[in-house]
């Protein structure tokens, strides 16, 4: 007798992540309840399952969807404003006061909102988020029913958000009050950076990050200048001094780690620390090259972000997925570096892990989410196809993602947007933009 | 009293080219006999031309049409074949025996005309290939109506297509002599490489090059093992050998030249020679960097190419501008190298001076061929749009890319191939698969 079932998906191949590198062919996804009820060959699923809903994927991929694990959503509306300048440079007369200016509830929530659009029609369906406003940007999530966590962030100084590191707190911890039940919505500390925090404030957010069981969400070695910096200011560099607060640890998300020493690349090791490498971001803002290839070597757990789409200027993760894939190659001088299905694994599975959130999604495995995508292999730029895991990486883009799902509930139909209203975004991308250049 | 033309098309921006970084706003161009005839604004379009055809693109940059400066346009059928392989054990032990069992004719036809779709599909409008058979990638252009600078192959070791270097060089002028005056023609000489080509067919190419008029198309210092091979068997580098045998002239179109030293550098800029640039090959095959920024500080011409889409596996010049610009700020840790406008202008401008093609093509100047790509910016991933130029460079995809013309002709309309049947190709390429699986 066959189970009934909420959704039954057949593809023409599914990629689970778990085991790694495999890719099962002609096989279907029974989710019930928002969650994966199993995986089988579709020759085999009438025999086992009645789905309410059935979807035929016939020259699709489906794999579990793209986690991006650093991205300052709201940015999107700040998209190109400036670019090919120096770090400290585009963000002290561009983006900083840009910022000072606009940034408000509703520049985070309608920023957000661009951004979730253009991540879901690109296949993610989790983003590690950091940001003002956090309230708003939970509001954004709830909106698209997306998954995300949220940063909530902490500066010393001042914006129009809040007035010093304490109030920071408060108020973040006020959101994830307001907020705390979700379902699709966790929450992390997210101090900005060493060279925007004091020891003070750190030590805080370690006892917060302890007693409350919330991840640390941190820019960590992003520049060469913030290591001199922090030379010149503290007598030793930026991790070290995080070591010695006692911010390594399992729950530590270091985002960026361009430049590590290799004692630095063991300790994040040792300590369990999480990496979110954002390719494109350090390239574009000549940051360097990440030494991902000894990271992964020395058992550091690397997941892959977009970063904002200031510095992007997309949240493309298929071509952060890619990017990462070639710029480990180019900086090892070996093609074997980071091969395709583990770049995929880095974007799925690893930024599962780093969020604390493998339980429930980044594989395909029985009684996880059903966060899904779909990516289609049929169009003339993938063809011919001899391996499907190679094209996901190397030749298909985010305009063959076609399909979407959160916790079974689909949110991208076909490439159309069943929760939000593209020309909505567009429209309203369009107005910000004329109130940014005035 | 108005000039009656063949076409006026109206854009919301257009990007000459000439003059360098110049967005114009709400302008149109006018072409007349496949020629360019005149930018002036739309507002005052119809007072001095009546145009028999009228095309709006309300939303959309009109630039040149983009310059794929190294490909092997047939190699799009072993797309994603073997990847994540050292260069050496990926040719010798899956792409030269795929080659050696199936390269006739009729797969160079076949796989020209998948990658001439792919890459009309993504802005192309002229490539510059290199490829056994060169009279079926004359065919495939013929047939596509794309402009194409064919490579008249050499190899000392035998392939089905010739048995020794005199041979290849004697099928390849036959080519020539066969489709000389077709308007959107034109041919190199294309010895292999320092490492599969003797010295005395290397003079016999340069012979050829100065007696013909023709450029000199050769893959130059790509690998590391390359140079290590040269001094053992020359006891030279391989450029110093080439210089050595006179082939450093105008002439010469040396592709990738990664590995270079200073003195390198100086001789490619004193002798005038044009580099092609494949970053996303040179990253995928773990060749390198090239010092991109240096040759171009040095005066050299350098231009952008795909490689093959067994090495890439795009064939997608919009990936490579983005790359060029990503990857020379990682390797010079300076952000404002490569900024937008100067990656767009070596696709365009600078592909067209290595061809020896700058009168006819690579700007929109009055005189010009109307070879042209329209890319539209009002989607959501291109949102908000604060300068055209980044966006193209940093934001937009090759999915943006709506219309092309080549000489005037509208080879892609509204992302239609006018010229070419896409799914048949998709249906050819699958049959492809199945024979070198086989």
């Amino acid at each position: 007798m066959p189970q009934t079932i909420d959704t039954l998906i057949s593809a023409r191949w599914i990629v689970p992540i778990e085991p790694a590198g495999v890719c099962l062919k002609q096989h279907s996804l029974a989710i019930d309840k928002g969650r994966i009820v199993a995986i089988l060959p579709t020759a085999e699923a009438p025999a086992s399952y009645l789905a309410r809903e059935r979807v035929d994927l016939g020259s699709h991929v489906l794999m579990p969807g793209l986690i991006n694990l650093h991205s300052h959503a709201a940015m999107s509306l700040l998209r190109g404003l400036a670019d090919d300048l120096p770090l400290m440079d585009w963000l002290n007369h561009h983006i900083w006061p840009a910022e000072s200016r606009l940034v408000r509830d509703e520049f985070v929530y309608e920023g957000t909102l661009l951004a979730l659009a253009e991540m879901l029609r690109g296949g993610v369906t989790c983003v590690n988020d950091m940001y003002f406003y956090p309230g708003a940007t939970a509001r954004a999530l709830l909106t698209a029913k997306m998954r995300g966590m949220i940063g909530l962030t902490v500066l010393e100084f001042p914006t129009h958000y809040a007035s010093d590191a304490a109030d920071y707190l408060h108020k973040g911890l006020s959101t994830r009050d307001e907020f705390n039940g979700e379902p699709l919505l966790g929450f992390t500390l997210a101090p900005h950076a060493p060279y925007t925090i004091s020891d003070q404030t750190f030590g805080k957010v370690v006892t917060l990050s302890e007693e409350l069981e919330l991840p640390i969400h941190v820019h960590l070695h992003e520049s060469q200048q913030e290591i001199i910096d922090s030379l010149k200011d503290y007598h030793v560099r930026p991790l070290a001094r995080l070591k010695a607060l006692g911010l390594l640890s399992p729950n530590l998300i270091g985002v960026h780690c361009v430049h590590l020493t290799t004692d630095e690349i063991h300790w994040l090791a040792q300590h369990g620390c999480h990496v979110a490498h954002n390719p494109t971001s350090n390239m574009k803002l000549a940051s360097g090259i990440a030494p991902v290839s000894a990271l992964l070597e020395a058992g550091v757990n690397v997941g892959i972000g977009t970063d904002s789409a200031a510095s992007n200027n997309r949240l493309d993760m298929l071509a952060e997925i890619r990017m990462t894939a070639l710029l480990a190659k180019a900086a090892t001088l070996q093609a074997q570096t980071v091969p395709a299905h583990q770049a995929l694994a880095m974007a799925t599975l690893h930024g599962a892990k780093a969020l604390g959130l493998d339980h429930l999604i980044g594989s395909l495995l029985p009684g996880k989410a059903a966060d899904l995508c779909a990516i289609r292999l049929d169009d003339l730029e993938t063809a011919p196809c001899f391996d499907p895991i190679s094209h996901l990486v190397y030749a298909a883009g985010r305009e063959h993602v076609t399909d979407v799902w959160v916790a079974g509930r689909r949110l991208l139909q076909n490439r159309e947007l069943t929760t939000l209203n593209a020309a909505q975004l567009v429209a309203r991308a369009r107005a910000w933009r004329d109130k940014v250049r005035s």
